[in-house]
């Protein structure tokens, strides 16, 4: 936790910013930066660099960087890519402190460019610089009017000053996201488009934007996990200071990953694991653009219910049934309104009906006192922490608005801590009065009830991180050996770790064999020990489902005559007395190595519902019980081991602390550490116990450090 | 296939209709529907009915039905529910062919007012009338000017004419679907709002505009299903005319259900039933009002590709990864571009990633030729059945518009038969001129994915009818006991609809004994078949895995031994010797009756699958082996049955033969059928077959026809 994102400060609020490569021309790439400033009052100084031109755009313009006449705290460069390296050297000597680079040509394009770009790293490095960039479209803010780009979609209008901020590697769909967040009202008014990530990137951004005053929500595009550490740095600072988060992490598909890969230099993870990660975090994961503007655009109000309730309060019988199979899709809860507020309602109006959906007819907006009634009644009696109100053509009716708003006015300003949005079918004019009476404006109702969903995970997220006490499960000492492991020392590793293996001892005496199978409680199995016999059943070397001290003693001798009467010459050590597992639940443990992540253990059941189902569940290490015993109820196969049909509950305890001790030795382990493999676990019912059967541990061997091999 | 859907042109397209209950005021019930036509310039003659007034809204007036000058051929009923029935009489005797009745408090009111609506739809009946309602909004068709509807959602706007249809149970819902259509500029020309349904259906709207000249795509909004015969008929109708049908069945939730039925009168069916039906009559359910429109919009074209695939050309790498995961998710073909079209591309636009997403670079749309160049390639080399470009803002500048319509218009005049959609970030007038040139326009490109995937789901389902020989299977004869079947008599029935249970016979003698079990194969099982015998196995009254002839003649005499031995009073009847089925896997099989649909067959995995994921697919009785085999191969758990991770696959020949057979004896045993649970199932590996084990057949012993009793 000391991650200085506040030096993006210099890139997003420079006071003075020298641009490289100026053009004359408004429309060009080192044109548009100067004109967009010049237009929007950039509220600092614009110092145009040129060795060809003394004046740009009507301001003095320097023939060099070491001509400028003050040292600029940033500086946009936009100079072919074989030029670049003097103008940043020069840049650095001459104390700029950020540099936003348009140029492309540098690891997007393949080896040669990658190593211009660590140069560039280098330069930047030893200056003690921030970059954006290169291939960036490049920053701007509204606040300042700072426009360091060169997107032409402020042809089509500036941004709208408000409280979301967009953090996006791609620049153009970064603007894409900015254009239909400004042509639906919505006021995002920072944008950084981090292009090949050099220095700063996305999490760079959104850690700036986490400790900004202006940025309250915050909208992330992500293609690839660059930096992770600083990621997720940011990503607490913004939960921290109950700033959402709404991450488009695209790449899903292997189509999408391919693209991913073509389209910029970066390593585009394991989708599952940016899920789990991005869980972690608090941040709320979204596939779609119309998602993350919906969930901007609620989230600006910054009523974030834990908890979540929905009272839907509905003109259209049927549009409250939509919306029950939204909400019901995703898991908002809706629950009805108390038997006596529905009987109230009732006798208000009796062709209503009351419940949840409150199907309030038209007549009750015509009557604007009824539905005041009605969104009241929601309130106080139901209690939810969200209500919308389904109005659709009728509530965007000219002749109805005024008095339908003056009816719900008041009870905005009496629970400021609801959710209200109202759904209408309506001229913009008309969605801008219900905005300004403080209500949160939808015309499909389906997205409503989503945007309330997510408005309630986010109030979730922030109370879990609350509630959370913070403190890392204590990690294991663990020291790997040299070569890989053989099972033996797989299990001696991972047992010296806490994880049990089901208990057997080797008893060398009958006394000692009954005093282990005590120990280890009945019943237990008993095998002849011996190097010798390799098929211990077909000489009648195995005894099952003993059950005392007298079947021990019998066992023993039973054993020993077995070995002497079919394997003569067999050296034989002793017994083995083990614990016999009958009616347990095969499940799997594991541990891989994500490239960005590091460890991330996964749990599932054994046999079909891993190989077929694909059934499980994965986090990154290391994680305490209540994380793993979340995770083990989280899989669809959960109800076999919780009790499904008649069957005995297994041991969940002894699982859940298996798999968090799992977690705290691979987090342990190093990087040294390429998977882990428990299969099966054995879950025992009741209060069992869980063991591990049969593990194996993979190491890398020929490294030193570093991630994963391939 | 002989139900008159023509009869609803009285309602929807009616040469004079009388208005009951009419008003001079152009707000209320009974003045909106004549306000309506009067300014859209109704094609009919409008006559009033209404005993105070000699002149309404400038019309001539009349006291009653039977004063009217000419026999109207429809009429609009806005009297109160007392009034309602003598008005109906009178218009049945004046010669009136179907009546719209606004009026509400019939069925959804409850037992009293059901009965109003029975008196009701005997008037109508006895006169050959249709009726639409009671308690609707009414209907419309803007391509005469008839609106005989009371919906305030007109004055806000007319419809824009088009060929897109709307049918709603729902009239509130129904009229916002309208109102969302035309603020969208789609041209959604007739809706029908069905209320309570006494007579006329969403299905008999569906059939209507199946049959019409205007309506080319159909929208339709469902709560339940009424008269499920007529809407399957439409249905039909409506595929084989090439008409997609789009349906919004809600109600999918508990929730939701609950919520309809008390907005309705109608029983909300099982949701996976509905799935079922739809999917089998080729309608694409949606859960959305914004799918339902995105793809009316994109249907309007009527391009729709069988075997559908994509070419998605960007100008945005973020907006092609995001493109591709939407496509992945929903199963819509992107296939690469052929490599020496991609050499070209590449040539022809170096820093351009010609695979598919293809990543043109905004320099593309800059220089529009380039453009023209990669879209061409798409259709040419790629043979996309459809292309999206996704140009966002850039794609919306005025200053470019023009040259990109220029250089793309030519090629969608040449390619026809191509979907071709463009994503912009445009004001209307721009998204305007991209549709004039025969573009598609869509802001988001996720939505634009679905509807591109929707379009070539309808492609799909009107080629597979087309392919569908249309031969239903062959129904056995079955006729059902009287009381309910014990579990013998449960097999028998069944297996005399050709469902094979494992072979086993009753030998009386050693001799039969062996030659049975050298007719069924072996290994065999033997057991005594005793009535006084209870507990078999507890007695050795049972041998498991016989291999050979002398092994049963040694089983045969040691069962008779045992018997002797161990039941010495017990009356021996023989030695039943059947299969032993090693190997197979369990399966489930079952019939449903469905309130709506009648009997459903279901198949599943046995134990967990069924018990704890839920994994069945249900589909309508009856079906053949082909339909059979493809819900077989539909289940999650299908790889299990297919061979999976090494297992030898089973026989699904034999399975889908029993499943067909099953569906066949469900149609066959008419309304008394109640359900069958075949329990389990044993598939076996290779070509070894599938045999019942356990069978419940369930009847309904109370009833002469009729549905399910509850």
């Amino acid at each position: 936790m000391a991650y200085d994102f506040t030096s993006l400060t210099n890139l997003l609020a420079p006071k003075t910013v020298a641009v490289v490569g100026a053009s004359a021309n408004p429309i060009r790439i080192g044109g548009r930066p100067i004109s967009s400033m010049l237009k929007a009052g950039f509220t600092g100084t614009i110092l145009p660099v040129n060795p060809k031109r003394d004046e740009i755009q009507g301001l003095p313009c320097y023939a060099s960087v070491s001509d400028l006449p003050t040292d600029p705290d940033a500086a946009i460069v936009a100079v072919p890519a074989v030029d670049v390296l003097p103008v940043i050297e020069d840049l650095g000597q001459k104390g700029c402190r950020c540099v936003t680079l348009f140029s492309a040509g540098f690891a997007e394009l393949g080896e040669e460019g990658r190593l211009m770009q660590e140069r560039l790293i280098e330069t930047v490095d030893r200056h003690g610089m921030r970059l954006l960039g290169p291939n960036t479209l490049g920053a701007f803010n509204a606040l300042n009017g700072y426009y360091g780009t060169f997107s032409s979609s402020l042809d089509s209008g500036y941004p709208i000053p408000g409280n979301i901020g967009i953090a996006s590697q791609s620049g153009a769909y970064g603007t894409h996201l900015f254009a239909v967040a400004r042509n639906r009202g919505l006021g995002a008014s920072v944008l950084v488009a981090t292009g090949n990530e050099a220095d700063i990137t996305v999490g760079d951004a959104i850690g700036w934007m986490a400790q900004s005053d202006e940025v309250e929500v915050i909208c992330a595009y992500l293609e690839g996990f660059n930096k992770p550490d600083r990621l997720l740095e940011a990503l607490e600072l913004a939960r921290d200071a109950r700033k959402p988060v709404f991450v488009m992490k695209v790449g899903r598909s292997t189509l999408g990953a391919a693209a991913a890969q073509s389209h910029t230099a970066t390593l585009t993870g394991d989708d599952a694991v940016a899920d789990a990660v991005l869980a972690e975090y608090g941040a709320v994961r979204v596939d779609q653009t119309e998602d993350m503007l919906d969930f901007a655009y609620c989230a600006h109000q910054r009523v974030y219910p834990a908890n979540n309730t929905m009272g839907f309060i509905t003109i259209s019988g049927g549009g409250g049934i939509v919306a029950s199979d939204e909400a019901d899709a995703i898991g908002l809860s809706m629950p009805p309104m108390p038997e006596d507020a529905q009987k109230e309602l009732k006798e208000l109006l009796p062709i209503s009906s009351p419940v949840n959906p409150l199907d309030a007819t038209a007549q009750s907006i015509n009557e604007p006192s009824l539905m005041e009634k009605f969104t009241r009644a929601a309130l106080e009696k139901g209690g939810y922490s969200s209500i919308c109100g389904f109005f659709t053509s009728v509530g965007g009716a000219p002749v109805l608005v005024p008095s339908v708003i003056e009816a719900l006015k008041p009870i905005r300003k009496e629970y400021p801590d609801r959710l209200m949005v109202v759904c209408v079918v309506a001229p913009s004019d008309i969605v801008k009065q219900y905005e300004e009476a403080g209500f949160l404006v939808f015309e499909d109702g389906s997205r409503a009830v989503r945007a309330i969903h997510a408005m309630g995970v986010v109030g979730d997220n922030f109370a879990a991180a609350e509630a959370a006490q913070g403190a890392k499960p204590v990690l294991p000492s663990v020291s790997l050996p040299e070569d890989t492991p053989d099972e033996f020392q797989s299990k001696a590793l991972l047992a010296a770790a806490g994880i049990t293996a089901a208990p057997e001892v080797a008893a060398t005496s009958k006394d000692q064999a009954v005093a282990a199978a005590t120990e280890i409680g009945f019943p237990v199995v008993m095998k002849i020990l011996s190097p010798d016999i390799l098929h211990k059943s077909e000489i009648g070397g195995v005894r099952l489902g003993i059950g005392s001290a007298e079947e021990v003693a019998q066992a023993y001798d039973a054993l020993l005559e077995a070995a002497k009467t079919h394997a003569p010459k067999a050296r034989v050590t002793g017994v083995l007395v083990a614990k016999q597992l009958n009616g347990g639940t095969e499940c799997f443990m594991g541990v891989s190595r994500d490239p960005a992540f590091g460890p991330v253990a996964a749990f599932g059941l054994g046999g079909i519902f891993v190989e077929i189902l694909n059934d499980v569940v994965i986090r990154r290490c290391p994680f305490d019980e209540a994380a793993a015993r979340e995770m083990i109820l989280s899989i669809k196969g959960s109800p076999i081991l919780t009790g499904a049909r008649g069957r005995e509950p297994v041991d969940i305890d002894a699982l859940a602390s298996m798999l968090s001790k799992l977690s705290g030795f691979a987090a342990a382990a190093g990087p040294r550490l390429k998977s882990i493999d428990i299969n099966p676990v054995m879950a025992m019912p009741g209060s069992g116990g869980a063991f591990m059967l049969d593990a194996v541990v993979e190491t890398d061997t020929g490294k030193e450090g570093g991630g994963h091999g391939d």
